[in-house]
């Protein structure tokens, strides 16, 4: 039974959801930054008070020896399902900060979108969620139990919700899982995620000079860390852009034809990725699609470098140490600790003697597949073809979400990767954004999402 | 004849010169920081004061292009020689600041040394010069006619003093050029420097992405520009670390077999260098010694690079740009026109079509080498034995000081090229320092310099 005057509600009230999104968007909620930890702490009280008013019950701001969690839950509908929603309040750093348009945490709307940083990752999604609670709350009332968590540290890797999941097993116990970090293909090709991508994030650092020198004087005879850790770097791909870290591709799972087959599917083609990244050319792995590429095969990225002397001018200098930032994205079945292993052997292989270098683990976790059969993914089909009128396709995200692996390892339970997000919301960019239109159709999608599993 | 009672007052002055020169030091006149431009002025100003004080004439700020010249002179010594003592006021700056055990611009004495940046790169030296004219002036007076010509662009390649230069061509003739921004060996080691590398500075930049995006979600299809950028500075150099650049060496002058053997006579080790810059071993051209390698041979550095995320924590990002700062030394007779043409034919055959590059020079200069035989130079060795009681030693010079070149093509004059820095003088780095009792000796030095070329 679908719950006909929630959706109604959703809709007459789409300008006071929108006013109410922009004070959650204003809040500079950066967990990577130390400064803005009472940001984090104000993003999570906003979140409680949402929650509260929409009438869950024992919401709570939750330790954990990082940024806290957020939780609330209504547990009233016996012999119902039990769905616990997920998502995370703390968003990424917004440097380069002069390419914003207008500024990441003034919510602007032009056009069809509304322009923040967090707006589409991941705010505008759990907020979407809230939203399809309290319309329902508010109307039909909630079909079903639910719970809530929502995290402040998923930008920085999640590395406090391991222990936290383990410990509030019997609190966070429910059957099935929706995971609100996920995005479509397309504003009107809805999708559901089935695969995500694991997480080996380092830091890498190369140490020569006990200091920096002066160019001239002691350049050409000590070694040079930006040089050396440029070498270690351009060596990490051969010519046909596979990582070379000494049994990199051992345990990675082919793709089947069927899933190859489903990728080719995708509407979306090199031009679209072209015009999206305005990159000059497209480049990757040998002997595999762009679609591939970012979903199926792991990757080795530099996320940042930097050594001696960067700002403006002519200083010449020969630089005591650089560190490069070297993310890793892992598909099934790569374990984090192995692709570690083989890149403290490609260094130990390839680091000259002339420096020392350290390697620092940033963040890590293991990809994941989820299983496609089951009641929540069904539901999840069910209304986004309501909804959108089309059926959702199934993608493979390159992203990685470390706390899915953990609902399946704590929870037993495989979450329903549904999320609204398009993929040129420039998540992690300046202008961050996202699509109104889209997000009031992911909070009708969530309603009815809630509806079909009640209705099991 | 040598001026007795100036050396013996500038000895009984040696408190009040330490706390003059502090004055100077604590100016932050950091020519390659806009936000500078005032204290750039203020030096200027001081330097002014005290060459009025001393009794130079016609004392003025002259402005160039960007950062002005301090001139004075005093020229009330018919048929004797004219000298050109030149300096520059203008310092490198700071960063890292935190590695300065006391601030940079708090003259600090410790020891025998006085921490400051510029203390020894130049300010020191060219206060010395100061106070050399001083004490005379104040004693038996000026034995000879003087013009002091004080710089404040040279940290950032002097790109306007070609034009002063050529423009008070005649104000500045003189019979001999005394060049202060130089060092010796070691503090028992007097040197008198004979050739100076050239410099060709530049930026890099690779473009790949419009803007930053998300590693997961496009890592692996698209350009990173910091992974290429790390691909063309590895490829720069070969196994032998021999700069790979297409003709690099097709110019380099041959080192004669005398000059490996001056060079060799230096009485500085391996053990010293490793001592002086803490690098866990030294590396450089396959074929030649540490000594050859930083001041008679060509060399290429990254002084800088930067791309993406450099922040702590765990931003996945792949970045739509990276820098690197590229610096070349030059030796006789590499012309830098032809190396810059050798940098953008090597990145044409190098950077792939997958991104957009683009290169902008910074500072050049080619290298010089001034004859050893001059008046000058015999009045300088003359005064070196006196004053340190041993021969001063001939030495090739890593660094680059462009100026050198101009009065050679100008003013037909080969400079004095007699400073009194030490090799681990900090210079450009952290906790610069003077170490003071040779600061004293300079003072000394400079006296009898001028007395010495009077009497020629």
């Amino acid at each position: 039974m679908e719950s006909t005057r929630a959706i109604k509600y959703a809709r007459a009230n789409q300008a006071r959801y929108l006013a109410e999104l922009k004070e959650l968007l204003a809040i500079p909620s950066i967990s990577t930054l130390p400064d803005h930890a009472p940001d984090i702490q104000r993003a999570a009280e906003w979140l409680a008070r949402q929650m509260t008013n929409l009438g869950l019950h024992n919401v709570a701001i939750l330790p954990t020896a990082g940024h806290p969690v957020v939780y609330g839950e209504w547990l009233n509908a016996p012999n119902k399902p039990t769905v616990l929603i997920y998502g995370h309040y703390d968003v990424q750093p917004v440097d380069p900060h002069n390419e914003w348009t207008t500024p990441p945490f003034e919510p602007t709307v032009r056009g069809e979108n509304i322009f923040a940083r967090g707006a589409s990752d991941n705010k505008g999604q759990i907020f979407a969620a809230l939203k399809a609670l309290e319309s329902l709350a508010q109307n039909e009332g909630l079909p079903l139990n639910v719970k809530v968590l929502i995290e402040g540290e998923e930008e920085i890797g999640s590395p406090n919700i391991a222990p936290f999941i383990a410990q509030h097993k019997d609190k966070l116990r429910c059957d099935i899982v929706l995971n609100t970090d996920m995005g479509i293909v397309r504003h009107d090709v809805p999708a559901l995620t089935y695969g995500l991508r694991g997480l080996a994030y380092f830091e890498l650092w190369v140490h020569g000079p006990a200091q920096d020198l002066h160019s001239g004087a002691f350049g050409g005879a000590v070694p040079n860390p930006a040089t050396v850790l440029c070498k270690l770097i351009a060596g990490m791909h051969d010519a046909h852009n596979r990582v070379t870290l000494p049994g990199f591709y051992d345990q990675v799972r082919d793709l089947a034809d069927d899933e190859r087959a489903e990728i080719a599917r995708m509407p979306i083609t090199d031009d679209d990725w072209r015009a999206m990244t305005g990159a000059p050319q497209l480049v990757g792995e040998h002997g595999f699609t762009t679609l591939e590429r970012v979903g199926a095969r792991p990757t080795l990225e530099i996320c940042g470098i930097v050594s001696g002397f960067t700002g403006a001018g002519a200083k010449t200098v020969l630089p005591a140490k650089a560190m490069a930032k070297i993310s890793m994205r892992l598909v099934p079945y790569q374990d984090h600790h192995a692709v570690e292993d083989q890149l403290r052997e490609y260094l130990h292989q390839h680091a000259p003697p002339t420096v020392r270098w350290e390697l620092k683990k940033l963040a890590s976790g293991d990809a994941v597949l989820v299983d496609r059969e089951t009641v929540g993914v069904r539901a999840a089909v069910k209304a986004m073809h309501a909804t959108f009128g089309v059926k959702p396709v199934f993608k493979l995200e390159g992203g990685s979400v470390p706390i899915v692996s953990l609902f399946q390892q704590h929870l037993g339970v495989d979450p329903v990767q549904m999320g609204f997000s398009l993929p040129d919301d420039n998540f992690h960019s300046p202008n961050e954004k996202m699509h109104l239109p889209t997000h009031y159709r992911g909070i009708e999608t969530y309603i009815r999402f809630l509806d079909a599993v009640a209705e099991k």
